[in-house]
């Protein structure tokens, strides 16, 4: 058996997600389904994490163990072949055994993008969160600094999720506007449930100005999900990368 | 009673095409029940024709006899609250009586998307046709050239179409390269039934050295539709701009 790890991307609007489910198409699904037929044996994938129905994925990684029953070098292509249109294979390489997309990532950044418009655009509503009103970007980069750091963001996970260690570190968090449509990129040695999409949400009320961008401390201390209310929908996030090396995560890091 | 028009845009990869169907999702459909619904009334509206399934609209324009049970200047931001996310009402008019969105249309642009990579980018499938191989650009603006004129283009519509006059005269037909990104826009007094996307294949078999661009003439005069065999996929095409007025249309003709 050789262990081997993909990069992937995809739309994910057509999708109830990552993870397999019986009766629903989800993402884990479908490259099952395909690496299945594809090598003639039950294939499992290992995700480096769950993203939503409707998250999308510019950089996701999966492992995998297999028998290789075809030439590694054509891998790709025939994956590609197979699957449909709104997922793609961009790398694929051979691990080491002990390889695990999960337990061996040791960062991840998130892109979240937003189009403030009075008028909806229906081209990119699958791919943005669109909000109607004007949001006071100076206000929100004063906020975003105060994630920054090593904090217990117990305020920032969703209600109901498994207990556990909740203390994360934030490398960076940067914002780029480009007309009406802004980026948020965010990288971290790793995310609760929910917590870039209730970040996000924290960044529209300090936007609209209904809580100041100095209470972002208070709020991350409190460690009350009460206080960070509001969710951001699935569909203006994108798992952009994740990170196996020290190398390739102070690169990100440190970039200018 | 009272005529309205209205522009709207629509993300089409969601429906099976523009015309109302009794168990499919329909972009026709899904206005009219909302229409009925806001004046609560049974309203049928006109498109000024119809898009097949996958076909994106940028400006389609519709018309509809109605008894005004809420004030005009209301009927827009009510109508997009309830409109879902993929289609959206730009503009809305009270019309003269004898006003007909069909019937009233003078002419039309469409535009045609292609980008051109290995790769494919799973965000781009459902709006853009995707093509493998490069394309000789200097041969496609030659053919494209050739298009432009009064033409009988029986040999540019779909077969089993109903028989009709197939004589239409193309105005203007533009090219514009971003990077991969390539967008066709052609204006005309209007279309035969899949004529843009036949069009597009013959400039794909021109761009690939299939045919040459001086061989399209001949292709014209035969009128002989095996010899214009390739049609474009749908998701490439967006109906832009329904021209009512003559200033409107020449305006967009004498453009540099």
């Amino acid at each position: 058996m050789q262990t081997l790890s993909m990069c992937i991307q995809y739309d994910g609007s057509g999708y109830h997600g990552w993870q397999r489910q019986t009766h629903l198409k989800s993402v884990q699904g479908t490259l099952e389904k395909v690496l299945s037929r594809v090598f003639d044996q039950d294939i499992e994938i290992d995700g480096s994490g769950r993203t939503d129905a409707g998250v999308h994925a510019l950089g996701q990684w999966v492992s995998f163990k297999v028998n290789l029953t075809i030439p590694f070098e054509n891998i790709k292509t025939i994956v590609n072949r197979r699957l449909p249109d709104d997922i793609y294979v961009t790398h694929i390489s051979l691990e080491s055994d002990d390889f695990h997309a999960r337990y061996c990532a040791i960062g991840k950044t998130y892109v979240y993008k937003i189009y403030t418009n009075r008028a909806r655009n229906p081209f990119l509503d699958k791919y943005f969160f669109h909000f109607e009103h004007d949001l006071d970007l100076n206000a929100i980069r004063q906020a975003m600094m105060h994630f920054v750091g090593t904090y217990d963001f117990k305020a920032f996970m969703a209600m109901g999720s498994p207990k556990e260690n909740t203390v994360r570190t934030i490398y960076r968090f940067d914002l780029n506007q480009l007309g009406n449509e802004l980026t948020f990129t965010i990288t971290g040695d790793g995310f609760l449930y929910n917590m870039v999409r209730i970040i996000m949400g924290s960044l529209i009320h300090v936007g609209t100005g209904k809580i100041k961008a100095s209470e972002i401390p208070a709020v991350i201390e409190s460690g009350d999900r009460n206080r960070a209310k509001y969710t951001v929908p699935a569909h203006g996030l994108y798992l952009k990368t994740v990170y196996y090396s020290e190398e390739a995560l102070q690169k990100i890091i440190m970039k200018n």
